[in-house]
């Protein structure tokens, strides 16, 4: 079982210009066969399936866990996809027959606004539909690992495209972020195959061969070290996650270490509506409505309760205040 | 983001007589177009891509929070088919030139035995993947809601005709729970709209029209009030659920509740390898051997630390006490 | 636009012994590559597209007439499919929990039960559904009908060979029926080719090489001359079928002949109630009285008005005056 | 079974300045999982799995009849597409050496033009193909009838936003007939569920919640009454359908009506060859001549006798006078 | 069996402006239902599964071989599209944050550059993937040659139009030889179904019916008469061509020749690195001096041994004299 | 290009009991994503697509150069399907109304039958259709080599569970030498991963983690040194292998070695007709008598001239004298 917190793993800058074809090529890293959804589904597979769990422990506890952290990547794409979207129909006039959505017909492919309302999808640049083949759980530990590997290496290879092909703020803050948490399972799974079975896959780093250094949206990221950590995403769970995820970075030769408790994240920015889409509503406006009488007839709150990183602080507090003390603070090193 | 706990929704029988053919129809409540990938994967996109997320707030928290619960059934369809599948291949005799795998050419189809080890894939009951198109993300709200309502429905018909088709006990215990979970959700989403747009869909119950009531594996959760609960799954957010969940249940009349923290689950059975189909590999005890030498060299206690149903007590108590501790105690019901 | 008529093409058999393996068969005919989705969509959209159909009247009015009866063809392997399952679940025992559909498992693809109440669906023998790219809509006139000549060829192989794997009184009626109709269409394709062109392709014939004399249920069809007649299905229009529909038969050497108005056809049977799959409902009885009253409020006769091959006789009468009446009744062979 | 008259729903502009990229979006109203094809699919196949039809009579005739009008919806959608596309390539130089579809190569998927003729296919705006699929077809009544009302609930949403990305008069003209007539289903399909159940759809209208009167092109359809009527598309069945079709319309509360006849529609335009893409031919006025030949000698007359919009209107006359005389000439309201 | 050679069927022009639009297209002639992928695997899959080879050998054999040839078509169609990509990325600045990808986001779809390194995919001009439901294998010796005929008058349509839609010189070399070589196996099958069944075809020619002369690139190869030659492309095998493939071409009605060997073929240039896709590597001259350290440890020569068209011609003289000595040199027309 | 050799990899044993269940498992190794057809297409585009091939031309020849042995290998489980499924219909008797294909309803999917004449295609153990999304050709060759050991590794798992599904003769046969092929080609992989990046993989051998030895079907061809041997697959090309296929076995220690031609294989059993699927005709004795005439007439031998293991030797002498001429006869270890 999951429990869910609104928050996102980075701060993801605001809209500002739409850039709807460089959102098309951000659907690749959502729902190609390298994109996110394919590393949360196929960690997440491999955990239920899991078989003797008990017996392999450390190595259950990674693959079960990166799924966790893999949840918040595909919500870190769409986050980024809604972002650039943001605006791609013109505000300022939601008459139909203006044709507000002319300027889509020209960029990717008409279905994407078709079918979803300047929102991210489940397939790939080209309009594909992520699908379940794409998931590889054979039962076999050393495949799986294999397999996990390679699949870091082909979504690097993506990630670094996409970084190529789009410079949007938004897509670029992403990519940067990916590079380097994809870089750490990427390392996850080598290290779990040489611990398993004494293969030596250090000097197969970097794959592609170009460092992840060389671009410049990682270093906030590498600077605070996070190319070395691997966050536990759970409050109970995943204990030994350090009997696997050890040792120097193949890269950097630096200590991996393990963080007992998953990154604080940053809430989301409450995109605006979209009229032209319906996204929420032709007249979006009649909702807020309709949801403050709501919530005064159950005895919430008059205004929204939610955190939003361009909403009023007033409500945030308490809930920070909540979710801190949860996890017990202590942040060790998984080795000493 | 998420925190992943290593609990399932509700307890499963361990492994008894194994039933292939059952578990290739269970595979439709996790991979078709109905089944519990569809709704975690449409409710997950549709809080991704939810514009105006204050103004529209008892909305938003519903459907996200609703992700938030259909990750831990797909975690139970999947150990349900697992459940199922283990002992599918003798276990006495892993010599490959025994055929010890013949008996599943007869059963279902030979690509998910090919393909997985004996475990769950996200597929439907005829092998197919599932895939992104099913997920209906259009941006407008009483347009999402009227799906989500509509693919209740569905699902609902699908619980159904699976739990006719199928009388091993872990289909039975899944079903019989799913059914009532379901229910909710079908009529959390007639309520939203309800809600929202003043159309009463209460007339609509049930779909299809044969009462929860008359499944005896729906009557322990019925009996415990589980029909008319709508949880929390998040330590932090999600706190305007009961705007929108609220007033009489449609079949019975009885007051909807809010829950303010997640349903507690069990854990996991540990299930056994199935060396036949390397899960989790041709000699499983070489893994155990390696992973004991492994948490030792990283300072973590011999024995493994995870909870599971079929292992010993010790390590799980320190573990409870931490989770019970973390979201605040206070079950309320949502109305006063 | 059509005109709907509620009548199948010719009279099928009540339902008997359940077949669910055979209507498994069956549905390749309905929605495989070579089945008649593909036939009538092919011709419909190749008439939808037709380009200069002044100029070339007619090769369109062949085109789009032969799509007219294949919507007929669809609505008889769908019939046929209801006819074979129709039984396949215990009438007596809706009771859910004694595994009404657990005798379904065993036969084709659960799926087919999960997703249909035991009825047809646009897919293939397999389970994998009818697509657009079956069909072949090139513009091209010599091209469109070389393919259509290849894509009866086709279609007559598999009406053969399911023939050949299914003897459920049903099928054989459909096969049988189909052998001789589809086998029409293959001489109007070559026809129309060599009307063009002038190349002689009657030495194709028959392909597979089989003559459908052979098949002891062809025999009735072939007997009152079915296997010499182009019909036209339209009151008005399609008027220069007989510009290319002429001359010898390839195989018999005997006249081939357009007739004025379309086959008189069969009342289907009204299929029973599939309570088990909901289907109509899991109490079916009760929509047949709101539906009296309805008839009532709205002023219609209290009885329902529609005729079945196993209903009652005074509501066909006037439908069927009314009916003849519509086409002019000259019924003239093509040639004088 | 059906009878095909060669006529379209509507009158559509003839050619005008072609639009390639604007069919591409049209053909999401042909081939997406909302567009007509789905329509007319899931009708047809809920109409032909109906059982207990006697009993359901309202209800069946209801379905059966609607889809007998989407086959005129996706026979105009092609029209519209082939008109879109007339004049896409250079009419004066066929030469292929001079690159005729250069252009092409800029708009849309090449694909849609290297496998068509400047004409429609099966697939939506993205290229690809319509699938079975899209078929709901549970055989439970109120199951599928709540899945049409969320079928053209997405589909009015897809043609909006096609009416709003596209301004070509053929595609204006398309949105605004079908926005209309599919308003009438999503009317139909809520009040056959209100019919049959008691629940009270009326105030989720309209939805997407922006009024059909805002679009201008709707609203001659609007003036003559249409969005209040249904048609009976069949000259001799489905003759209860006022049972359920009718009380005051959700959006303006004027009284729905059964119209005891189809619309008159229009001939359709005969589109001019487009020799680069071979449609119908390299050197089309060969056709003509042979075509001509071909009818002389079958004792036809020697002009062509098809109706069309931009023809002689000679031929035309004696079909219009039998087409008329069908149908018995009464008009009559469902309501007394 | 097969023995590769490192040729490529003709010779291509060097890369020149890059052409991503134009090679979207072209990738139509390689993955397209009608493309080389389908005409290789339908033949080969034919000839896999021919039965009774012996009894029916002449047909056999012109399978298998025209299989044979097909190899070389989809590898001459890859180094094509290779060779338009070449240069689409910027070569002289490797830093990803220049956004070296940024010009391809605008021609066809961003997936085929993400998922390839500038090179050819088995997929359509769409990006969908080629699939094995494009092989048509039944078994039946008539209807696979009235497919296969079929298939290469579909291709053959693809290749007229793609070469109306691509001016770049790579694009039209290939093109124009395929419509040769494509128009010989059009021939070849209608000959077999003529000498099987007695059907005369000739008259179907040319279909599209645009005579092949009226393409300039077409005229080379014709006047060294390729549109009449089958060769063997077999050391030893399929000796009986000549008892099907002869008699007049049925539109030039020049005798039509099998030779006894292939053609002799061209080395391939040898593309450059495309640094910023990775292709073959970020850094490609460090590959290079490994290879040569490999080569010289190997005790192989320390410079490259592989003839290129764009090398040194040092390495390739043996190998052509070698080559050129093994298949006897009788060149002999099939009949006299 | 390549040249086509009638004969295949290995002596199969000739058509025994039929095996229709297992010849769908088999399809797995066809069409499956690890199977045969993946393999030969992944190294075939790979090559197609490696840029800077002097560059790098060890490696272009090593991926190059398998491509052209795993031709053999698809046509070896092709005919290894076909030999599995003679018999499967009734030979006595042909007529239709016996329902000879009734048995085949209840194995695998009644498609393989319908669409196939009891022949391989292009598909998966589930009747899936192969596609072009199972190559990965990512141009970056650190990348391709990795995902190549994976798809081996992957392969290696299939082989060796239809080894343990099917115990059919020929499915063994097939299986123990495809077993040892597969594994020699893992080898070759990993250790081009390990020449160009220096990582170790040799512990990850053997994956899955069972012996080869184990499989009694592997014996003979480990005894005569086959999973030690990488064989050039070319009578000129691909050089220089030994630069990269050299070192010890990861297994057992013993030296790799590089034959400078390929293996001799066998002929392939010519299998007897199936009329009841008509393969190749209802009547395929016919045919037999149309070849022989035509052999004559075109000056060839009376007696058909191909070599197969069950038919007459004469016609085979010349053409393996002509064989064993071509290739230099040095067989020579890769290093001294």
């Amino acid at each position: 079982m999951i429990r869910r917190i609104d928050r996102i793993a980075i701060e993801l800058p605001p809209p500002s210009e739409p850039d709807p074809a460089g959102a098309a090529a951000v659907q690749e890293l959502m729902g190609g066969r390298f994109g996110e959804m394919s590393t949360f589904m196929n960690y997440t597979f491999q955990s239920f399936n899991f078989r003797n769990r008990q017996g392999a422990r450390p190595f259950y506890d990674l693959i079960a866990n990166i799924a966790g952290e893999e949840f918040g990547h595909i919500e870190l794409v769409a986050a980024t996809i809604n972002t650039m979207l943001t605006g791609a129909t013109p505000e300022t006039n939601g008459e139909p027959s203006t044709t507000p959505l002319a300027d889509l017909l020209d960029v990717g492919n008409p279905h994407h606004f078709l079918a979803g309302g300047q929102g991210a999808l489940p397939q790939n640049s080209q309009g594909r539909p992520w699908n379940g083949d794409y998931v590889f759980s054979s039962g076999d530990l050393v495949e799986d690992l294999t397999h996990n590997f390679f699949l870091e290496t082909g979504a690097r290879n993506n990630k670094l495209k996409v970084y190529e092909m789009v410079d949007h703020p938004a897509a670029r803050a992403l990519t940067g972020y990916l590079l380097v948490r994809g870089g750490v399972h990427q390392v996850a799974y080598a290290r779990a195959l040489e611990r398993l079975t004494g293969a030596d896959l250090t000097k197969l780093f970097p794959a592609p061969r170009i460092p992840t250094e060389k671009i410049p949206e990682c270093k906030p990221h590498i600077e605070r070290g996070d190319h070395l950590r691997l966050y536990r995403f759970s409050p109970s769970d995943y204990l030994e996650l350090a009997a696997v995820f050890n040792g120097p970075h193949p890269e950097t030769g630096e200590e991996l270490l393990v963080i007992d408790e998953p990154p604080e994240g940053a809430p989301p920015v409450d995109l605006p509506p979209q009229p032209a889409v319906f996204a929420p509503d032709y007249a979006p406006e009649e909702i807020a409505q309709i949801a403050e009488k709501l919530r005064i007839k159950a005895g919430l709150p008059k205004e929204p309760t939610g955190e939003i990183a361009n909403g009023k602080s007033a409500a945030a507090k308490p809930r920070r205040t909540t979710r801190r003390a949860k996890p017990a603070a202590r942040k060790t090193g998984s080795r000493r």
